[in-house]
């Protein structure tokens, strides 16, 4: 059997995780890669702690269990990008730094396969990374970097090649959606379950990235490419976060049946492609309405295939790492015949006014007769039928409910918000709150 | 770009929708393939209806929208084996006979690519299909052989080689579920089940294959050979049907928060795979109990990655037509570089002997003071921890009530009714019933 070497950088918690499940399984990986899987060199400054930590061999290592600089971690992957007889290069170091963007270009220009959890990198910077492997005709293993151990993106490349994914929405943010279901679940409010998930290890101190869609942001681009070949960036991608959802908004949700979830949604009409990182209303008779805590789930619907759920585990060293040794595997077994990315289609990236959704609208108002049936009547003028009214909350002075619509453009909704502040500017005491409903028959 | 032939033989529900699949987003396709994927040849005897059906070109065919007879069709395959243009061809002929499986070694043997979706054959036969490919190069795309739509071999295959399955659990044969569905949640006996199946179009009028356990186990074989490397026979894999579940049962189901699922089963333990088919307790905190209807489930619970659920069609003629022309898209892919079949491992079929599971004993007894005492007695001096008693069921002269055990060895559980019988013969009025449970935790 021939050999496939692997170097890993950065021996946190999920390189760690690669080389440990290495360590562990190699024979067998080695049988089903159909030659000889070999870990050559780990790159880590601190060696010692990753020595112990993983229950690995020190002659992996730089310098054995030995901690190093960074001169020596640097010198010690010049020597892995010159030395011939390595095949692939895991990278584990995170971040979207020039020394992680150049060195993983590196690894691609030495004609080295690129296996990376790096989420960030690859949908912020990735499109030189993806035109370097392939111009130099190796390939680039991203399984671990969105949703952890579920196997979404070779679904989508190897598994759904055959069909067309009309949409994908995904509960892709763990941290998020811990924080939704304990509000839920056990009527807490936003800060009060942040504090929760933090306390619990499932937040980080700044939960920025994973409160704000950030994060959520990252795997959408990512996998949006890939199911549909188009590169969007940040700014172009609309996200909301979920720091304003307040208990109001949770009851409504209640009323129609339905639960908020930080939905990852990406749809596809024709030539053109929406998609979008915000909460959404999600039906109870929609399997993700049911997906509560760390978990991650995808829910794909296909043009001839129908609907499709993967759910996994989104996080944690070993379950991480073994999506990355999955990548390994098919980069061994595949190694001279890679055929690289999604080729450029002629699909464009659109907005929400081309796409009509179901919407709850929540209205604040003054509390005084006839104001339902102002409000609604403006909508009906909009043309949009809706399907049902919540029960109206009273306030002190003002009065709340929402509507439920049928699907309709965006842009009419606004029409319709226009049409009541300008006939009657008083009557709003606050913006309405706009989110669209996820159902589990409407694709 | 390169050009990749696919012709198909037989152009029926599978086949046809194959051939539609290709005819309207052929170009998408070859982007995908990085070819350009061509169908060259459709060869089915009836082919007028087809034409019409699947809105077909007819110059696709033998001989266009004429149907043609056994004669020209096998000249017609004779042609397609002689073509070296010819890359891939697609059996949807159906059936274990001698002609079809002759055929699949004839096209192998020519150096073409297999898929297919006859999950029988290579249930049945598949050993010398599988060796003919590797000795020969090429690949067998089998994934719509097992549970249609869903991912379930790629995912094994490319998604899970860096993991270890501990054990997978499935809902593979939509019609027994959609009949216990029924039963379940309509409280309708097995036979109104049945009929109301077949009266809506879930079940064949020979509907033996799918209540038996039958197709189940032929999926099952699949499996196995795929995630652990080892052949099982029919004659080997145990089976049971869910012909003999009757409202009793789902009665005891639902006092330990179960429902009865046909479960596909295998599970390693070390060197050691064990294997079956058969209806299991399944505890409504697995997801598995919530899969009703026709659909399919998959669950994994794997060494480093944790657990996976994976949820689609498991039927219908693009549903599964769609993941045929995945597989053909992947042999287009990596067409040089074929990597067949897992290894040969040192892994071996085993008996539920050597593995422990939590059962549902079922005790059908004279009614008489003393005798749940009696019987737990005898179960706990075999060292069976007992989790939970049921109800007593007492009818005119006898009782029912149901033991749900810890996990335990079978051997076990049928030394303690052995002991029940030899102590008091006259106690038990019929032999009891053993189901295992499945948890959500356990693995």
């Amino acid at each position: 059997m021939k050999n496939f070497k692997v170097a890993i950088l950065g021996c946190g918690t999920v390189g760690g995780g690669v080389a440990k499940i290495i360590s562990e399984i190699g024979s067998e990986l080695s049988e089903r890669a159909n030659c000889t899987v070999e870990l050559a060199k780990i790159v880590e400054l601190n060696a010692s702690y990753a020595v112990t930590r993983f229950e690995l061999n020190p002659d992996l290592f730089v310098d054995g269990s030995n901690d190093v600089n960074a001169e020596q971690a640097n010198a010690a992957i010049k020597e892995i990008l010159a030395d011939k007889s390595i095949n692939l290069v895991v990278e584990t170091i995170g971040g979207t730094g020039d020394f992680v963007y150049n060195t993983c270009l590196d690894i691609l220009n030495a004609g080295k396969h690129l296996v990376t959890a790096n989420k960030a990198l690859l949908a912020e910077r990735g499109k030189a990374i993806f035109e370097a492997a392939l111009a130099n005709k190796v390939t680039i293993g991203y399984e671990a970097a969105v949703c952890g151990a579920i196997p979404a993106i070779k679904t989508i490349k190897e598994s759904f090649s055959g069909d067309v994914i009309d949409s994908v929405s995904g509960i892709m943010n763990g941290t998020s959606n811990y924080i939704l279901s304990n509000m839920q679940n056990n009527n807490l409010g936003f800060a009060e379950a942040l504090k929760m998930a933090q306390d619990n290890g499932y937040a980080e101190a700044d939960p920025t990235l994973d409160v704000n869609g950030g994060d959520a942001g990252h795997k959408t681009i990512i996998l949006i490419k890939l199911a549909y070949g188009i590169d969007v960036t940040m700014e172009e991608l609309p996200m909301i976060g979920i720091e304003k959802i307040d208990k109001e908004d949770i009851e409504f949700a209640e009323e129609i049946d339905a639960k908020i979830k930080l939905i990852c949604y990406a749809k596809r009409n024709g030539d053109e492609i929406y998609a979008t990182v915000r909460p959404m209303m999600v039906k109870n008779d929609n399997f993700l309405s049911g997906v509560d805590g760390a978990t991650n789930a995808l829910r794909f619907s296909n043009r001839y295939s129908g609907i499709h759920i993967l759910v996994g585990e989104g996080a944690g060293s070993s379950e991480t790492a073994s999506s990355i040794v999955g990548d390994i595997i098919f980069a061994a077994r595949y190694n001279e015949q890679i055929n690289n990315e999604a080729a450029p289609t002629s699909l464009t990236f659109s907005d929400d006014r081309h796409f009509e959704f179901p919407y709850l609208v929540t209205f604040s108002t003054e509390d005084a007769p006839g104001t339902t049936g102002f409000i609604t009547s403006e909508i009906g003028a909009e043309g949009i039928n809706i399907d049902t009214v919540s029960h109206n909350r009273r306030g002190l002075d003002n009065a709340t409910f929402s509507v439920a619509t049928v699907p309709c453009k965006i842009d009419k909704i606004n029409n319709a918000i226009e049409n009541i502040k300008k006939k009657r500017p008083e009557i709003l005491v606050k913006e309405p709150k706009i989110m669209p409903i996820l159902y589990s028959d409407r694709k």
